[in-house]
């Protein structure tokens, strides 16, 4: 890391388990919130009207957890995080729930990276189930022709617990 | 529009013009929203306990907009975004404003790539009266050896303002 950069903070490395509290703290976030900020790189484009190619995009979804605790999601072929994850699987989601907070910067939030893939089959249909009994209104939409259901597998996240309370953890860590 | 229908579709490509409407929904955003989901880039590390870099990064942040519409932020270098942004200022903020509504889908927001740099001098200064005139709170660490002002030059903006209603925004449209 940077010299300038003081280790406290921002642990570089992970430590061997987190506080109890905080994996509690991120498991809470990930079942209860039912929309994240998606995060993908944008897909570099042949259109120079759109000279952002590799920066990151962040976007609005909702979210359902799997079983096993993998984010599953809904998304449209024709979306630009889609076009984005198509090029590039590498992805984050953002978990908070600071709307009702006086000050945004006190409450809990998890940054989860992983790898997004698309599901067929089987797996698709398991995704179904779950999803849609997570949120009833997507069965509108959910058997669109553009529509596919997208899984998570986690990397790593980052929970930002409260001033000094921060935490990397392991997709073990989060495995329900 | 259908209360459970996702706004997903969007153009590849940039329209010449945004209509106004989609101009006035984005800087409607960009003004009355306090916070912001940050989108970074995990600086690469050498430590193997932490093998998300290259990722994109989201975390939570407080934005106050300048006098031309470039977003403010004030930042820690203990952060682990403010360490991304030192290796690669490219980043990008969504502004969404869905949290009293039964479907968030339904909601605009808008995601704002663009570059962020430290502010230093009188930037940093004119930065700091703006600010904290939005967020008299940051009063208490903005003093903080450790924290820095930083302004986002915008590159491009994406807009989803409802089903259909998906647009490119170039800088010049959110200059106020």
């Amino acid at each position: 890391m940077p010299p300038d950069i003081p280790p406290q903070a921002t642990p570089a490395s992970a430590p061997a388990s987190p506080p109890a509290e905080a994996r509690q703290t991120a498991l809470a976030l990930l079942a209860g919130r039912p929309q994240a900020t998606l995060t993908t790189l944008v897909a570099a484009s042949a259109d120079d009207a759109v000279p952002v190619g590799g920066w990151p995009y962040p976007s609005l979804v909702l979210v359902a957890m799997d079983g096993t605790g993998r984010p599953l999601l809904l998304l449209s072929e024709l979306a630009l995080h889609t076009r984005n994850l198509r090029q590039d699987g590498r992805a984050a989601l953002l978990f908070e729930d600071t709307a009702g907070l006086e000050n945004p910067l006190t409450g809990p939030r998890l940054s989860v990276m992983g790898r997004a893939a698309p599901l067929a089959g089987e797996e698709a249909e398991a995704a179904r189930a779950v999803y849609l009994d997570r949120h009833p209104g997507a069965a509108l939409y959910a058997d669109f022709p553009d529509f596919r259901f997208w899984r998570m597998d986690i990397a790593q996240a980052h929970l930002v617990a409260g001033f000094g309370r921060i935490h990397w953890l392991s997709a073990a860590d989060l495995t329900v």
